[in-house]
């Protein structure tokens, strides 16, 4: 069920609307627009009488949702949504670009790569603290200290973090030092961790799963936004096929798919999505010019003694060079708004 | 490290060497087999000296393990791992069959099934109590009220009790009713998950991920092997592939491929594996041919209402035909050992 | 457009509606069955009008098509087609096995492998004379050298050949030597080489193609029978996917799946479905119970000395194992009928 | 074996080393680069002596292959091959644009297409006259009349002409009438039309196989070159993975793959690529920003009655603004070389 209210409707109205679908055991996800306001429900087991809320003040029309989500659909919400992180954004005008090592194996080398993100004009910073490998005999993060050092990277560089966690108890952890918490490809249809990232007041990024199809990926989004953190950035970082030139295939048509359903920002990893350092600047252009928000790359300064993913991580210069050649494109498929 | 112990060694022997390993500040696995007793080594950052081990008294050799995985390998222990479950086995001569509805849905229908199950001779009762859904508003199962209602099932029944759980929170719960734990292909690297498992001492049933490898599959039984719960029964259930001719294409090949590097027992899912119905019991007979240790599948008093995978749930006469189909070729394929 | 005969059609009739199909421009495809005959039309552009037929003598009913494919459908044809290929039959009662090496490489191998075959009683044997190679560099076949050396087998040992064609011209040659034609996996859908097959009045084995899904497959028979030869043996040996512990996936729920929709006779082969030695027999197993109606096998005298495929070839003591294991397999799932 | 000539050897040095290599028994292939000359050798079997070669006159050294392939590889010509067609290229500086509908139906319909095609700025008109269809039922193009069209559209807007042969026969008809042949997926591994296109003097377009791995792919490139037509352009256009949002999964890393190891110009169908007429835009402007040389994409005057592909189609004034987007970005990543 989704409430639609009209472009003159009232905060109160709103609120009124909100108080009597929690009055009926469900729960209300007010979204504002930029041309009117409506509101999800959730909660319900099966069908919603529409007439219970057609008549209440300020409500233009109640509409039964027959697709398997409701949150992240663009019926809705039909404005894209622009998540803020401080004064940065992903989904507005910028291409929102997130780079860093893989790990966080050092404070030396977090400062290398951060002085390099800082320079390039990026915004975000990403390095994990707790990795999810897939050996038990495996480099599994700095844990904490890796947080901290994380901590003290936005302070330096005033650059936005974000970092992964891997479980419930990771989460209580990780939002107390990040800006924008990760959710990995092995743990998309984490349900229970979904479900704690959604009761977070960070915002979160949500890869998509190895094999996972369209739908999966968004109800994976929805069960982060219907316990109300509607602030979720999807990231397209590869599937698994047949092919052996790549370690994952880069499926850059997920991002119009996205679009065409959705409100949600979505960015793309072509560090992942390739696992090949020569292929993730040509990946990365294609990444904007297909329409993307923003990118994810890994970048470390001694490739070659990465404690993981060396293989596909970017040399600082290289880095330097995919921000130069990303922007222009970034230019000429998203042109700023005459003032 | 695998330290191989002669085949004279005493208990105490092997006990002396577990100490020393544990003084190194390594985690010492002891594997006793039907010639001789292996002792995988973890924990260790790069390579350990075998010498400081070959001149223990019992002890045989030591030898570096190149390979990503220890303990799931053959070269640990040369015989098939057996899961003791109570008076049943999984691995052993006896083909296991577990069987039940996908989600347990009241008392009346796990009753109802239960009784076909135990009727059949198959030792294994399987139902979720906990459901991981791909939506947030799908039916997620009944909670510990069906872990409640699956005690009842052991108690009247006498079979053994195979259900899911989704978290490290839920493995308390589970593993207070639960005689297997099983772990969901959307969980298998869930790597907290995997964890706390190998911290139970319930056996563990490892489904293989929607898009994992052979090596990905086995790490994750290595990471609960590595915490010390050496029970664990992998599980094919399918991958994801471009066929829609089914829900998931069942990879047979998987079950030599297990044999030839691991000693644990290994079973297949031809519900999950195929989702349709009318597959079912073909694909159960290819199963049991292919050599695997038992099957799992899903039944329902009335597949028509059920709450989840309808579509795929046998009617208790088409399991009872299952039954009667697999049970001649386990003999054929599996020969039992002259007395 | 489908026809339907009366069970007391007589054959005068059944010619004589064939007649009026053919007045009209359509070709008719008349299908004997245990029941009754039925007769497929096509050649049709959009739909034909039932009533042009309903009244004919004899005709019980006509039905529209609605699904892509209509001469290789049990709509047509309810009864399993049985393929005769000289006193040996695929489809019937008796499991059918083709053995014999991946290429002719000399007349010594290919006898050497043929004894074996007759041998195990198989009454097929197979062996490329024209090899579809990856590579232009790699061994091609021997061409009309290979036949002229098969011709001389089934002249020895009274096998019956199967044997593959690349092109159209190449069916001109293979026809006179061959008693079934093979196309492979990479020719699935070269529709030129299946419309030549399709008026050959030698049997066709069509390979299931690398990622072909049913409905492509099947359309594949299509082509060949709406040329008017109806003598075609599906084969499924695998499709492509992201596992790597095998050459192909072998998809055995195609079995089952082929069964549902066709009347046409559907077997395996373990040996490219796997790639490797040691998977041949537990395969083969997983194919005789699921149904199939024989296994296509590769054997070599010296696989370490072959000229392609090596890795998968069976030895012939292997081989002498394998048939040993599928027959008292294929007579649990397959009980002959009571005399 | 490549013999790589010194950068002053001269022509008659050039043939006469080609003609030892012919004595020898062999086929030698020489490409002219920008520094100097190259001989690929083909039809050797095993291994040939490089001191058989090393002492001629011209000759700067004799290096073995070890790779699969040699004709398409940097190795033998580092220069990237630029294809001429006419005046037009494929490979050089100019983006080339390949754009027409799916099957030609009409005089009507082709010209009012290459109206707008010649509009636009493109050189290359694109149509099907003989369409490999996956139901033999379905429309399988105009044939020879289709072709008749082509060359009045030639004549008429002097565009160059790509069209799909399917099989031998159908190149000896199509060379007479087109600039640019095409192989279709499905005739990736068709080695018998390899073979015909390598001894046809037209360019070929080689399309990426459905399930095709970069090698396999390069190795149909190195069939046609084997045979002495070295103007291959090599076109992704997406393989089948599970993903259903889109007909096939475009994998855009195949174009930084190809470039690594190959001279030949690859060039991307975002029509087949996706399937679905609102992603063809934006996995254009993804494919020009990943450095492609080229696109080919499907256009109809009106899309809903195409006989064939009509989904995916553009119209003719999304075709105009597809070619607007585009081009400013391939300014981008392809700076033109100062003057």
């Amino acid at each position: 069920m989704l409430i639609v209210m009209k472009a003159d409707a009232t905060d109160a109205q709103v609120a009124h609307v909100c108080e009597v679908v929690t009055e009926l055991g469900f729960k209300p996800h007010p979204m504002p627009g930029a041309q009117r306001t409506a509101i999800g429900i959730t909660g319900n087991q099966g069908a919603v009488d529409p007439s219970r809320f057609e008549n209440l003040p300020g409500v233009s029309e109640a509409i039964r949702v027959s697709k398997p989500y409701k949150l992240i659909s663009l019926d809705l919400r039909p404005d894209k949504t622009v998540v803020r992180v401080g004064d940065a954004t992903i989904g507005g005008d910028e291409l929102a670009i997130i780079a860093g090592p893989c790990a966080i194996e050092s404070r030396a080398q977090a400062f290398a790569v951060a002085e390099a993100v800082r320079r390039s004009g990026a915004r975000f910073f990403r390095g994990g603290a707790f990795k999810p490998r897939t050996s038990p005999y495996a480099f599994q993060g700095l844990g904490e200290e890796g947080l901290k050092i994380l901590a003290e990277v936005r302070e330096a560089y005033g650059l936005k973090i974000v970092t992964e966690a891997l479980d419930e108890t990771g989460v209580d952890l990780v939002e107390k030092y990040a800006d924008v918490i990760q959710i990995g490809a092995r743990n998309m249809q984490n349900f229970s961790l979904l479900r704690r990232a959604g009761k977070s007041h960070v915002p979160i990024l949500l890869k998509r799963g190895l094999s996972a199809t369209l739908d999966e990926w968004l109800l994976a989004a929805e069960y982060i936004m219907s316990e109300g953190n509607y602030n979720v950035v999807l990231c397209e970082r590869g599937v698994r096929t047949f092919a052996q030139h790549t370690r994952n295939t880069l499926d850059l048509a997920s991002i119009p798919a996205v679009r065409r359903v959705s409100h949600l920002p979505v960015i793309v990893d072509p560090s992942h999505g390739t696992g090949k350092n020569y292929m993730v600047i040509p990946l990365a252009c294609a990444g904007v010019a297909v329409g993307a928000d923003g990118l994810i790359v890994e970048v470390h300064d001694q490739p070659e003694r990465a404690l993981s993913d060396g293989a596909q991580a970017l040399t600082l210069d290289q880095y330097e060079q995919l921000v130069q050649e990303v922007r222009p494109i970034h230019e000429v498929v998203s042109p700023q708004p005459v003032a």
